[in-house]
């Protein structure tokens, strides 16, 4: 089951001429949708407005989004995908800035979701696929994802569960498809993401509840050494929560009673 | 006039979960049409080649793609693009290995197809958006295009033809889209394109000819103080030609005996 709404039409297939297509000229959110409840909402259209901002898009209207979003979802538990393009090209990379976006909105049923409340430990890697450093695009959910792809082409072993980056300076910085938190005793540490990286909603959702259970949080710049010797890890991601490493290359990590709380806080705020 | 192929057939629009659009996941070359010639076919196809394996995308066949081409274009004069994708997604950055990748061919006629022999000098400037330093995406013609629709932002006087891109370090890459080349004596030089850009055809094409003048050609890595002073420069494209600048921000070049002759073979050997 797959549906989309191009401009809120039932899809006719997307014009080979949207900037989106030609130069990933614009931004997309993937959203969690439980029992037809669109799972971080407000998060999503933070991001979404940021990143408009950033490449100078005019954002679509919130509620007409949350509308085409639950007129496909209806009561239903699954997997929506925003995406918002330029719109089609003048051609070459100057844009008519009378041009409307063009706003593609989709939704699927998926088997995972909402994902188990006690989430099983997973197994990581430190992939070879560096992260350029572009402080002009950082923290944003843009359309050039080409990085993630190579990343992802590392390995095909299905016991692992994730990959982690380092940008070009060697420092650590997000999963492929999640961001990242050490835990050192009473400090969570979650990589600095000003110069490369997405500012996920699991990750602002996971700083926004863990001062409920004494930690502090903190964003910096960490080498792959420190996460190493860190007390645990966790990777989070919208559909799937805040996950707990069980290893990562061949280091292992011992449950945390932290991580575990943690966890569970963050499933009520987002799947329940 | 804009008629596109998808995978052969007439376009019924691409679906929005193709790996092109949700990731950039792909490749692309715009070629010149001239009365029915693709211009520089074999320098098209070899870059394309390149990027394939780069990604590791299978190259559609050659034959296939230029009779596609020609099928758009019959004996006109304008402008095609080959946009070749990964294929419909798989969710998530994992592509599914046994996905056929989707082929894009579109074709539209180009009032400024072939540009005059005698190519007219243009202003350029230097843009304050920096190029990030990926050398995994390095040389081929990727979808990720982020970087150079933010760079042409920048200025909006249409008297000015093009912006030259440095990288994050502050080397001189090429421009937004445009090669480069800078005139010192009997040398023509030209940024090393190792660590980001795009290796494009025209460039390739003018150092093939360049050592008929008698000039030397180098690729190296340069500052921007470097082409401020150089004897004369000049930025070429497959559409386009190779273009001499009459100023570069407040500097301002006087016409070269050296550039003149290299533009002219050059059209000859591509427009023709």
């Amino acid at each position: 089951l797959s549906l989309w709404l191009i401009n809120g039409e039932a899809c006719q297939g997307l014009s080979p001429l949207d900037r989106g297509l030609a130069y990933g000229d614009g931004l997309f959110e993937t959203l969690a949708i439980i029992r037809g409840r669109i799972s971080l909402w407000d998060l999503h259209l933070q991001r979404l407005a940021l990143g408009c901002d950033r490449l100078g898009l005019s954002c679509p209207d919130a509620g007409l989004l949350h509308c085409e979003v639950q007129s496909l979802s209806g009561q239903e538990t699954g997997v929506a995908k925003i995406i918002l393009t330029r719109g089609q090209g003048a051609v070459g990379y100057l844009a008519d800035p009378q041009q409307a976006p063009t706003r593609l909105v989709g939704f699927r049923t998926h088997p995972q979701l909402p994902p188990a409340r006690e989430i099983a430990p997973i197994r990581a890697r430190i992939c070879q696929t560096r992260l350029a450093i572009q402080p002009r695009l950082a923290g944003i959910k843009h359309l050039n994802r080409l990085e993630q792809v190579l990343a992802r082409q590392e390995w095909t072993d299905p016991s692992i569960g994730e990959g982690l980056m380092l940008d070009s300076e060697g420092f650590l910085v997000e999963g492929i498809s999640s961001n990242l938190f050490l835990l050192e005793g009473e400090r969570l540490i979650t990589p600095l993401l000003d110069r490369c990286g997405v500012a996920g909603t699991l990750r602002r959702l996971v700083m926004t509840l863990a001062p409920q259970l004494g930690l502090e949080v903190v964003e910096e710049r960490l080498l792959p050494e420190r996460a190493l010797q860190a007390e645990a890890l966790g990777v989070c991601n919208a559909l799937t929560g805040l996950s707990p490493l069980a290893s990562l290359d061949s280091t292992d990590f011992k449950p945390s009673r932290h991580f575990t709380q943690l966890t569970a806080l963050v499933w009520d705020a987002a799947f329940q």
